[in-house]
């Protein structure tokens, strides 16, 4: 089919081979548009800290609060700026096969090295639907497949991954499933990449796993550099933990998002349904980040506790 | 503020009292798009036989393989042909806030009497991020809220509703948790419609629930009306069960999909991901409709199994 | 084609003896999104003074400004409230087929009584062009075709209405070349509706026209009625002509939104590119109402000059 | 404003010093989607011969019968591919104001070079509506605006492009109304370049025109090349005269279309509204190739006369 020919020049070897990958933030002006020059900001400290990849628009970059022209600009975007520095991984999956082939296309045709693709989330199929979902895309270019039931209702079982591991594009699996599951595929040959910041080190360093595609390393992409690449340091990991529970405590992003205000490097602007955390919360993340020294931070600012006031929400972009 | 000045002429005592909701199939030409004419028939057929209400593009009806136009026009299509006569509830819900009020002024713009409202799946966000999800969309006119955790990962604790139902417009909850929390609601004043086809008898005899929101009642409405409307009947509850579960084996609309293409009153096209029923389940349909009788089936032509190869399955649309 | 069998149940003779078609006005709110109340207030004005049919996102009514499902929603509204009191004609026409067959069927979809539609402008295309793009929407239900050189940059001439007009759901042509043009097709059987204001007495008293498709009854609704039912009346014509030559001073529909604002029944918010017309002129029109009598202009509000200050111009929305 | 932040690192006078500019062809798959592989083709072909920039989506290249998303993502994919060689300006002109900011905003984002932006066609607009319209674009990057009253409607007189020839992004105007017009620019310092390819040749070498935008160069770029840089060549520019008056027998882009057709370097398939030209015409265009040279066009392949039936018209995409 013509549109499998939609070029992309990445070899899925490059994909498999990434250790670090970001869930990238999307940060939102006042009135609810992105705010770019915060993005680029944000985007250029990860690559300056070591990280390798970047989620564009999953669901910590908010994705689904997105319209999809905004989606494919912001992946357009980000390779535009940053494409020769960091590989760019565009989360074109729905639960709508038709949309998930229209934005995949447009997404490699803008130069995204890889796509990012979910499950139909909420909608549901049967695995015989999962399958054909799946081929509908992979075609198109390197694909990371991303289980997480506790978001989508439905668990993507290893026979499914299995049955589409015949496309030589499927870089490998997003698991948020646990550490087992991870093995049972690294010890098959699937690449895998922990979806868990709590399990990454683990899974990187006893079961298999390749790395992580990573919430916490929007903060602290230098420690989770470390993590990934400098051996096992469960030393490290564990002082990380606090910072991880805290940040996950709410359903992702809302703990990312009021971290990142609280350290200054976005704008407090949530699009609606996320909401900041509350007072106590933020108190608490102050102290985390004392705790784990603001060096190891992004941004130069102090951070702050914020007053509620200073929150912006949106309902209309 | 001015939007939520939308019109609604509907009294949110006439949704309240709806006992028998169906959650309408959404039938296709074999490029993908509407087939009006299949719908309005279904519809037809639907009021014939005593059903008071339908959701248009709920999950059944595939809302979410809809573009938000497609999805409008269908509400505003079915209000114009039927509104006198059955009560038009469209699913203008999203995990997205701004999509969630933009859809649900356009529904209310158009006449649709009430608005169907889920939680934000798959991005979920927090408790207070619900409130304001739902708050953000109450004021507009007549709402039902939806709270299927299997679907969505996230459940919607009866605080939250708590919180939202001193807006008058909220009519009330299609629960799909079970008859434990439909009585937790119906014994605080809280409307409940069962979301369960195979636990609706019980929910509406007793525990307290007024009705249901179904997707049996597509096949056979009149039996479903007979459930709802004339007392408790264990002995047809128990009849329906076969069919049920065969409907609910696979993630529906699977089963309803494949179901309504064997009856012959839609035509045998599946949008991607979903994909028909196999052979062997297809003529297990085959005999319930034998069992509980053709004639409580809606349709005339006889029920068929249908070749694999008499599916058309679609991708592009 | 199955799209072709959109439902429209609308004779066509009943678009084709309408004499009073008035292109709505589309009121804002001061963010930019549809005033429905204001809009409901001005049809019903329509309805109350005699006019049979309202264009809904018509040039005047700026449907260029809308995105297609404000558009559809809008058709569907007015359906929807005043569909039973007045013709309600969509402006479902685009310089691009796809669009024009998409928005036609859902128009009609949502139960518009007829499209308008107009050659391609800006894009244009050759008279083979021209008859494909009209044959591609004609089969979906009762169609007036619009030509106006001085907008599109491309006159459709008779040859292609007659090529076309073999087609029983052409109810006829708005037309804004002239009244021999006019002529030339009445005397031929094509029904016509005069674009032109200055024109349109003429053109039904002299030239065979049906009635005309008007701007200025937005205004004065009454006075259009008499004019256009009530006998050749070459005095209240030439009364009329101040305050049409006053509308269209300024590329339409400039003039009418600065005069609703000035009389009280819109608030004074322009869509961009359009802005007010400047005091100067609209010290004007206060005096042409005056002159004309405020009780023959829709509205009870004295009319206002208003400052340059009172206006708000849009450019998100 | 923050939208105007938008990040352009084009500096206006690599704009400015442009002399051969092509408004590039969208050539399409058989479904009517854009052909991806034959459009990069094209453009290589355009670099490789001395086109300087290319206008993406253009009314050549049929941006009028795109989807915005389709529009961006193109723009983006040329930046993606061919951004280091030739200059990328995006038409994300509208005569919606709102739809001009959106795709101006995006285009930039994806790192096109240069916005092209029209006037109000159709719709149209006072001259303070036109200021208003340029100047809500314009500060976002460089930016050339188009002047084609056959297309618009209406012209942009001098005394507007003077009124916002402050702002330092106005790179100059693409000018069809005459090079009277054009002198009456370059005497006073603004930029023109030729909107009509007939006109071309003298108002370079005469007129004080910078350079062509030109429909020819899309099949015969390196002759468009000699004639904007290698001096005044009436004898060159003779010698073109057919092929351009064959251009522009139908309106653009229908003679374009069906020569690219013809010279095999597309697929012969046309969205509506525009068709082939008749049989006659094409094989006209055959003698015309063999005049000039079938080394003097694009592609290698034999130029055909082609049957009717092989060319695909679309309508629905």
């Amino acid at each position: 089919m013509r549109s499998y020919e939609v070029k992309n020049r990445t070899n899925v070897d490059e994909i498999k081979s990434l250790r670090l990958i970001t869930a990238i933030k999307t940060p939102y002006l006042p009135d609810g548009r992105f705010d770019l020059e915060a993005y680029d900001a944000l985007v250029n400290m990860q690559i300056e800290d070591g990280v390798e990849g970047v989620i564009v628009g999953g669901t910590t970059g908010e994705g689904q609060l997105m319209s999809w022209d905004e989606h494919i600009m912001l992946i357009g975007h980000t390779v535009n700026c940053f494409g020769g520095s960091v590989k760019v991984i565009g989360n074109t999956g729905s639960n709508s096969t038709r949309e998930a082939i229209h934005a995949t296309e447009q997404g490699f045709a803008v130069g995204m090295h890889a796509a990012l693709h979910i499950n139909p989330y909420y909608g549901k199929t049967s695995l015989e639907g999962l399958i054909s979902h799946f081929e509908s895309v992979l075609p198109m270019g390197p694909t990371i497949i991303y289980n997480v039931p506790s978001r989508t209702g439905q668990d993507i079982p290893p026979r499914v991954i299995h049955r589409v591991a015949d496309n030589p594009n499927l870089a490998g699996v997003k698991e948020c499933v646990g550490n087992d599951r991870v093995e049972q595929y690294t010890s098959n040959g699937v690449i895998v990449w922990s979806g868990n910041d709590d399990q990454a080190h683990d899974s990187r360093w006893d079961y298999g796993g390749t790395g992580v595609i990573s919430v916490t390393s929007n903060l602290v992409p230098g420690l989770m550099r470390e993590l990934m690449f400098e051996g096992k340091n469960p030393s490290l990991n564990s002082k990380l933990m606090p910072l991880i529970e805290w940040l996950f405590h709410e359903p992702n992003p809302i703990g990312l998002n009021t971290a990142l205000a609280q350290l200054g490097v976005v704008r407090p602007v949530f699009r609606l349904p996320y909401v900041p955390l509350p007072l106590a919360k933020r108190v608490e993340f102050v102290n985390i980040v004392k705790d784990l020294g603001r060096e190891n931070f992004i941004g130069e600012k102090d951070v702050k506790v914020l007053n509620d006031d200073e929150f912006v929400l949106i309902d209309r972009y």
